[in-house]
């Protein structure tokens, strides 16, 4: 029999724990898989005492210094799942690539914004710098993009890649309810955080799309260059326009080579109904990929939790097990091409433009006039409630703005956000234009 | 940099120059991916004068033998694209893993009937047998088992693997057509063989889900143990009657653990509409895996075609190149467990019954006692057309039966299979009493 890998954990929260059920159930399998014994030879975590579902740790080397764990010499290799994207887990996984050790690591902070240097650390030492577990959960696309699409150009890469704003956006949807309603039944339930800011306005996708365009297009990450808006503006009445006009509303992130480099964006986006990403519901994650060789590829699971994290953790403990050595990012470090930004305003696409125009005549005529002047035409228009003129005087005195909402063909962004601040500036809408973008497919 | 990895491909046709197009195209990826320069050092096919997509071959060694090409001193790695369960394909690809060759094959037929004798020859000599390209083309199916889920006891596989039969079904549904005008149009297109039986009778289907089950259960391939329906018999009306019921009809391959033993069945099956798998359309592939870690993973993209099977091809060939070693069905091969079958009259599930019943008093109380014998119970009926009662006595004439199409609730095969029996022998039913199972997933 071979010699056992030994492996020191620093973090044993959920992920944590999850890993150790994993390896506790499935020893034997996972000897198997992975050609020799994983022997958890250390571990390190904020408070020693607390309880970790029924494992025993008391005859496993504890380090209140998750460095000191990195570094120990007798192990083989660091598992790294404290999360956050500077020191302690920073300095750890450092040393441990220092020290001639592979990491395994499930920090999407980490990675979207160290992932280079990290990586080139790993090169020199000649060691694997692995995390599937960063990017959703159980989906194994970290591995598909950097090994199962080596003979193909990726073109473009896009996904639900948070739960949290998946479960709001579809329980709005099924439920017809209001944002702050469904968040605080989301935080209710444990899908979102006491501060949901992180999710809810896009920066953990951010985190994730990061990681999967340096795998996908072989540029180094570039998570600063990432357009970013939430899903906080998003109401209920964008879901049932979205609806009639056939989309519904997901967080997506994407990333496209563009011939004016590489466009990397996280917004609220329409997608067609009847397309697989547009039927993923609740906490489920889903990635696809466009490549030239592959053609499209969709992977779909769950995004997070203790055990579908832990499920990836173990795969790429198992793959350095078996002498797996996949460069980082699926080329060397010093081979990954500068990410070339593509400005925001030089995207195009189709847009869903949300106003609430003031009822009086040649209003509609106006915004008309503003789009075309703009070069933006128009796909389908919805005008929401009671028709205005068909309103009695009282009531026309109560109510002096209508809902208008309009789909555009294909369209630059600069001109959409000019034709908005005019529409703004020139007095037609109450309130801010606004609008959301549509991915074609 | 390294030494280049010296590749013989025996097999030109469609796969065999999409592998050549990609190596072309993307050669400098390639190269950056796999860690080193991918060599064409050898070809072998039967025609040495066919045009082959533009690709100059006269520089690379020819052999009329791909047994002297697998066994070449100046070949690392043997990529068998030829096809065909026997000679000469198995016998080129034990002698390149007799002489120490790592082998990538996209050949199902090879590996589903002598998969478990090639592991153990690839084994001994320490060396890969990838067959990323043999199960849904460029689906990453095989390693997402082989190496993704190895923290996980997976306790179910599914999918739609045949390109061919989903096509076929996917137009009978939106055009309201009939299975044989369909099958003609699909032979037109391309999308069917002259001699369709290996497509829809299910075998294509079958060699795949071998493959997926032992990669899943770690249980010897056992091809001769999977029950097998094709979808010849489904009809217009089958479809119809689904559709109203919520349901979609799939040509599915499932392989599942029971305690029975392993389950591996393919045949037309029942899938809820809203579910993914039900909205996989057209010539595309999909699997679902379901885990005790992950959860439920699914995959979906192009399951066959020169590029989309070739990108395998390539994966598996930088896999080697980088000097990853999987065992080739995720454990080494003395480690698989026989694959104890469980029998399919011991198949729990739903049932879809489609009886042409004679329209005489009684019929259907008959039918119900006969059920309800059997412990059957019934979830909904529909019964198709006009009501025979409300028909005048000249059309009863005519007609004298009726369709009566009805749903089980979860129930054993074999319990299915002695009622329909009776309920033929006992006369209530003109013709053989059809079913088709439902898997809710």
């Amino acid at each position: 029999m071979q010699r056992p890998l030994r492996i020191g954990i620093a973090g044993l929260g959920t992920v944590g724990t999850g890993v150790l059920d994993a390896m506790k159930i499935h020893e034997a399998m996972i000897q198997a898989r992975a050609g020799r014994p994983i022997a958890l030879a250390g571990v390190s975590a904020r408070s020693r005492d607390k309880r970790r579902g029924g494992h025993d740790l008391a005859r496993v080397a504890w380090h209140d210094d998750p460095v000191a764990l990195a570094r120990a010499s007798d192990i083989d290799l660091f598992v790294e799942l404290m999360g956050g994207e500077g020191d302690p887990a920073k300095a750890a996984v450092e040393a441990a690539l220092k020290a001639g050790k592979p990491v395994v690591t499930a920090n999407k902070a980490l990675i979207a914004h160290h992932g280079l240097a990290l990586a080139r650390l790993a090169d020199r030492a000649g060691v694997a710098l692995a995390f599937e577990a960063s990017v959703a959960g159980a989906i194994p696309i970290v591995k598909t993009l950097r090994e199962s699409l080596s003979g193909n150009r990726v073109r473009r890469v896009f996904g639900i890649l948070n739960g949290t704003c998946n479960f709001i956006l579809t329980k709005m949807s099924a439920e017809g309810a209001e944002f702050a309603d469904v968040l605080r039944e989301a935080q209710r339930l444990g899908y979102a955080e006491a501060d949901p800011t992180f999710d809810i306005g896009g920066f953990d996708t951010a985190h994730k799309l990061a990681i999967l365009t340096s795998l996908a297009f072989s540029t180094e990450i570039s998570l600063e260059s990432i357009y970013i808006e939430g899903i906080e503006s998003i109401t209920r009445a964008d879901i049932v326009n979205a609806d009639e006009l056939g989309y519904r509303i997901k967080l997506l992130g994407v990333a496209a080579l563009t011939e004016d480099g590489v466009e990397q964006r996280v917004h609220p986006t329409l997608v067609p109904k009847g397309t697989p990403i547009a039927d993923v519901e609740g906490v489920d994650n889903a990635v696809v990929v466009k490549a030239d060789m592959s053609g499209d590829l969709m992977l779909e699971g769950k995004g997070a939790g203790s055990h579908p994290t832990a499920s990836s953790v173990i795969a790429d403990i198992c793959d350095i097990a078996r002498g797996a050595r996949s460069p980082a990012f699926g080329v060397p470090a010093e081979a990954l091409m500068p990410c070339r930004r593509a400005a925001m305003r030089a995207h195009e696409g189709g847009y869903y433009v949300a106003l609430d125009l003031y009822d009086r005549p040649g209003e509609v005529a106006a915004v008309a006039r503003v789009l075309a002047g703009e070069n933006i035409s128009i796909e389908s228009i919805v005008q929401r409630g009671p028709s205005l003129s068909m309103m009695s005087d009282g009531e026309r005195g109560k109510r002096q703005t209508a809902p208008f909402i309009l789909i555009t063909h294909e369209t630059l962004e600069s001109a959409m956000r000019t034709a908005l601040e005019k529409i703004e500036n020139e007095g037609h809408s109450a309130g801010k234009p606004r609008m959301i973008r549509i991915e074609r497919l």
